[in-house]
């Protein structure tokens, strides 16, 4: 483990967030509410930390497998704790725990939030917190290493898988600087058209601005009590189509770049992305028929609640918690499916699903013909039997997880629907359940220990649990037998 | 593809079904309430069936691994199939769907009915009910063998694989005949030796019998409409120790027998079994402390229902759908893990767990150290890869049944936790679930459709899902790549 090139690492990320304070710094001299000074006090402790941190030189560049892992699970642990500092400074979220779980939802893209009146903050700290959600879309760690590269060999490397492992069946995660840059300027891309699309419809700038950032980052913090039902149709309908962009592999975007078309069109996470998220909206525009005065409205909702909770988001236009239970349901399923891999999106992840079912058919097959041998195959190339294994190793911690923190926050007296589906939410960066964590409702029914149950699920949903473990993981012995 | 042993095999089934209808017959010459007809005509068709399909003279008698998954398959279905005929013919269960219900949760041990009034049954279909149960705990294939050997070569071993897999880690899985035979042994002196102690305190001897068997097999069929409620704390206590003891692996008690007490401490599922049942009792005694009038009463009921629903029994002495959330959820985790490996017992059973707890071990190891090879190791043997592979599809199966389940029972109208509850509680063969499947509740509140669900459900749990699926696949050709 190589400990001076972490603690560097670290500080170079506390000075960045240093210099991310500066937005909402800027945002209050507009809106004149006076919490700049608390952006200007965390910044100048972060500057700093982060100038102590950078002082040790570390002599060997190198970053070792384990540390890549131990730099994002730590990275994202500071970042949100120094994050939630402004908050808890300014006073709008007196409580600092309240003010860590709001951050980390932000910074996960979860959404969640402990707060009851969204309308009641003030700008600046509308802004760090949609902002959080931009930031953490495309991982923390990558945007830093966009700008510099910051270690030596295949030290990158390490650090971008840490922090967006994803089953590697694409072509490109962003294995590399370049790749990250050019990712980065695709995600910059369709939001800065979000924002166009958004500003022509009428929605204000600030609105416009904020709202962007929790749909690119597949987020959901909003700007109003109503989240986004007081907005009309056409900006409902852009947004409904932004999260479910945003939620698609960004390799789909480089290859029309590229203009490869033809790959696109093979692409089966695409085409299982778009069948399961066509097949919700469709059955629950149906199951929902009599709540609305149409069916273009009953349609309406329905595709931006599927799409909103599918991708992870959270946005809401209606109450989903009221729908029948059928369609409550499919919520549910889907956002336990969540968006692509390589997308901002959270969730088990559509390649995730495929991948699994491609090798449960082969065991099928294997059981009818014990002496056959059968690769599964993605997109017509074959899949590495390590990429499977470490697939089912996911599927089943992420229930075990599921399973643990239902129990935990049992502890708690709040119904079982709601911590059922607030466990879901959380641990698939979504944000609203179902019952008294719905769209309607929010966290502050939980007490500080159920809090931090759903702060860890956040962090292990968007790390995709393998770097949080490790994390806690000793220093194993090498070759001893498991 | 053998055709010809497929239904010379079945018939063979299906006579031994006739005679087994004899005990009926007679209960109910004892107890005079006119529905031996019932079972007489029943008995008399299952003959001429029977008869036909053993005409079917096989000229080889090779049985392929395909052919043990269709057998076990079909033979599952038509024995449920007719056995719910006595049922419909004697007008106590008057829709034959319902029928099919009970009987098939009977053979699979569930205990799950739609019976609102178990009392107005007669003893005669009590215990048929009840003897189902007993049947269906061993396998009934299994049962069919222990007397008379049916295939030639290796196709026994096929057959008993097929209807008992499991995880094939212990060392005594029924393998041949005359292990079949052991197995049987064991199953029987246990079932006497409750039914003896049951007598000594006091129960009637109808109860005694009936309530032995659905102990045996983990069924949960009662003769009484409060279960075991009305029975005293003797009884109750030994039918919480003799649910324990019959979802223990049955490799123990051979191991009894043969003297190798050292290899029985080995165990590493005996001793996740126990430590997971203990700590949940122990969980559940302090959170519903307040509950009952004295903590040893308290302690007395967590017992008894963890007992029974970690078994996957079903039996109970309080309704613990009234219990606080944390125990609620408990019983929906110990429901799930379910038994050992090698028991009657149903649920993912505690082995699959660990084996995929170590193969996330040996996962994480695997990603600090790319390099390290190491295997997993289970009782201090090596577990060969391709079990893990078939542990982790299965439990992917699993999740995903689970959620298809749901998804298709929530088209009714019942809320979101009895459909939650009810697909765990059928899919694990436990039985009773929460609200309105509850311990006081019963599935007649479902329609037909949700029935159907529920009796497919119960099949794939008892069969651990593969033989079921593998009866609906196509003839696959060889080495097609998946």
């Amino acid at each position: 483990m190589n400990r001076k090139m972490i603690l560097y690492i670290l500080g170079i990320l506390l000075l960045s967030e240093a210099g991310l304070m500066l937005l909402p710094v800027a945002v209050d001299l507009i809106y004149r509410e006076n919490v700049f000074v608390s952006y200007l006090i965390t910044a100048a402790i972060l500057a700093v930390v982060g100038f102590v941190l950078t002082r040790i030189k570390p002599n060997n560049k190198t970053i070792y497998s384990r540390d890549g892992f131990v730099i994002v699970s730590l990275g994202w642990i500071l970042l949100s704790l120094f994050g939630a500092l402004p908050f808890f400074l300014n006073g709008e979220i007196p409580n600092y725990l309240d003010a860590v779980f709001e951050t980390v939802s932000g910074f996960t893209t979860t959404g969640a939030s402990i707060l009851t009146d969204v309308e009641a903050l003030s700008h600046a700290n509308l802004f760090w917190r949609s902002f959080t959600h931009w930031i953490g879309g495309m991982g923390v760690l990558v945007f830093v290493m966009a700008v510099l590269p910051l270690a030596g060999g295949g030290g990158n490397l390490h650090l971008m898988r840490a922090e967006s492992p994803g089953p590697d069946v694409g072509k490109l995660v962003p294995k590399s600087i370049s790749t990250a840059r050019i990712l980065y300027g695709i995600y910059i891309a369709l939001s800065v058209l979000e924002f166009i699309l958004l500003l022509i419809g009428g929605m204000p700038l600030f609105d416009s601005i904020t709202l962007t950032f929790g749909t690119a980052g597949t987020g959901g913090f909003g700007v109003l009590n109503s989240s986004v039902a007081s907005y009309n149709t056409y900006l409902q309908t852009v947004i409904t189509i932004f999260m479910a962009l945003f939620g698609v592999n960004f390799n789909i975007y480089f290859l029309i770049i590229c203009g490869r078309i033809k790959d696109i069109l093979k692409s089966e996470e695409l085409r299982a992305y778009i069948i399961i998220m066509l097949s919700a909206i469709v059955l629950i525009s149906f199951d929902i028929r009599n709540y609305f005065g149409s069916a273009f409205e009953a349609f309406h909702h329905a595709a931006f609640q599927v799409s909103s909770v599918m991708t992870t988001t959270g946005y809401s236009t209606v109450d989903f918690n009221q729908w029948p239970d059928l369609s409550r349901v499919i919520m549910l399923i889907v956002m336990c499916i969540g968006a692509c891999a390589g997308s901002t999106g959270g969730g088990i992840k559509v390649s995730r699903i495929l991948l699994a079912l491609k090798n449960a058919r082969r065991e099928l097959k294997h059981l009818l013909h014990p002496r056959s041998v059968s690769v599964v195959k993605f997109d017509g190339k074959k899949v590495n039997d390590e990429v499977i294994q470490s697939t089912n190793v996911y599927l089943f911690l992420y229930v075990i997880i599921m399973a643990l923190s239902m129990l935990i926050v049992s502890f708690d007296n709040v119904d079982l629907v709601s911590n059922f589906s607030g466990v879901i939410a959380t641990l698939n960066n979504i944000g609203p359940g179902l019952e008294a964590v719905g769209a309607t409702g929010n966290y502050s029914v939980y007490n500080w220990f159920s809090k931090c149950v759903f702060i860890v699920d956040m962090l292990l949903g968007r790390l995709e649990i393998f770097p949080m473990l490790l994390l806690f993981s000793r220093k194993p012995k090498s070759r001893k037998v498991v």
